[in-house]
């Protein structure tokens, strides 16, 4: 297909020029866009004006492009993980106030933990994690919480692949991190220990959702210098359960192909 | 313009048909959608299915389209909102804290304050805002705050537009809105009673730059039968004061046409 090809491929060639931008690239120029993108720059060119004049992008001080905050706001508008985040939050406020520590409420896309919704406050440890960001399952909290929970083709799956080594600690061994999803399973709560980030630990609880499938996991961060991690996973399960409650309360209408595997996770 | 119109117009109609949901639209008919963008249902529709296909727009149970959550992964990369939230969420979360009230963090942009950051428990006063959402300045706390320390040449823009009448106690005389503007500014802070809800009040005051100009608004809104809202005062102020000093360690580089006027604002 040429440089000007017909709407299809417009329309989803300017998709993929938002799409090239993650966590780890927020802000990118117009070589970077393009070559992300596997696009001739001269299209590039031409799409990301459309974009900009759209304020989809926007160009920082040094000139870099990034997304605009109007896609923000149309995405705030998004009903699921909008519900998800009011369901969750009051909860997830409940145990930060107790706390005080890092509070996080994700859901599994694909091979990802995706942050749905997170608290923090001054005394809580630095993190790499924010709302809308993915990791991977294995080394996070909330992450083993959903893969120990899932399915055993999905686990097996998952463990069949490479799985990145985030630190030194991180379990890359899949019969370990067999191992470790069992142990999961039996207690009911997953822990790690500067497995994703030094310096940090985490403690965290699956949600169920009332068909007894997982459908979230609820979690806490913190220094790893503190100890008495598990002293959370009664509070934990506690709000895990209230938020199974209030997801079934709320279910008026099915979440369709939100949580759980979705076609362009591939 | 054609149907098939050239790269420019098919991505901007595309934009546009993302750009027709709002908190009062989340949802959509293939219709509707046509309607609100001026666009022939055909050309809609074939519009439709490669957003779809991107998962830029998904279907709910009832067959009307809504924002994709892949929009709000790629929405919260926009370093600007992204940024603010960071800056404010750890000192909202203190306020929260002391009040157990729904916080808000609000910026000016054209007419409406938008709200950047909201937290909120099982004990808040249930209200409309969310995160993302745009209300108009004259009737909400966070508003009025923003609106009275404006330049004056705003101030008497916004009070010659025609101000909506959200309960039967907004403030929708001009004159009288100037007043209640003059005392905001005189005792720092702005009041609502049931003027965009009924059933709320408010209470917000203006978070300053560094440079004197107003940046955002932080306000507590309750119960209308709870009385004591000033007490709120001193703290909010407080922790306003905070979140400038915090907004001034940040700003390694500015947040060119963030705050304030935009361009497609009209």
């Amino acid at each position: 297909m040429g440089n000007r090809g017909n709407g299809r491929s417009v329309t989803s060639r300017a998709l993929d020029l938002l799409g090239a931008f993650d966590v780890e690239h927020p802000t990118l120029t117009l070589s970077e866009l393009a070559a992300r993108c596997g696009m001739p720059k001269a299209t590039a060119h031409r799409l990301v004006g459309e974009l900009e004049a759209w304020r989809a992008l926007e160009r920082n001080a040094d000139n870099r492009y990034q997304v605009g905050s109007r896609v923000w706001e149309i995405g705030l508008l998004s009903p699921v993980p909008r519900r998800l985040r009011e369901i969750a939050m009051p909860f997830m406020q409940d145990l930060y106030e107790r706390s005080k520590e890092n509070i996080h409420f994700a859901v599994r896309k694909g091979h990802d933990a995706l942050y749905i919704a997170k608290l923090t406050g001054h005394r809580a440890v630095p993190i790499i994690s924010r709302e809308g960001t993915r990791l991977p399952l294995h080394p996070t909290g909330v992450g083993k919480a959903l893969l120990a929970f899932s399915s055993s083709e999905f686990i097996e799956t998952y463990c069949a692949r490479p799985l990145a080594r985030c630190t030194r600690h991180t379990i890359v061994e899949p019969g370990r991190l067999r191992r470790e999803l069992a142990l999961v399973r039996a207690r009911g709560y997953a822990l790690t220990n500067e497995e994703m980030t030094l310096g940090s630990r985490s403690v965290a609880v699956p949600v169920f959702g009332t068909d007894g499938r997982v459908e979230a996991a609820l979690g806490v961060v913190m220094h790893s210098v503190c100890g008495g991690l598990t002293r959370h996973v009664p509070d934990l399960k506690s709000e895990a359960a209230k938020i199974t409650q209030a997801m079934n309360d709320h279910r008026t209408d099915p979440y369709p192909g939100f949580v759980h595997d979705l076609p362009h996770e591939g």
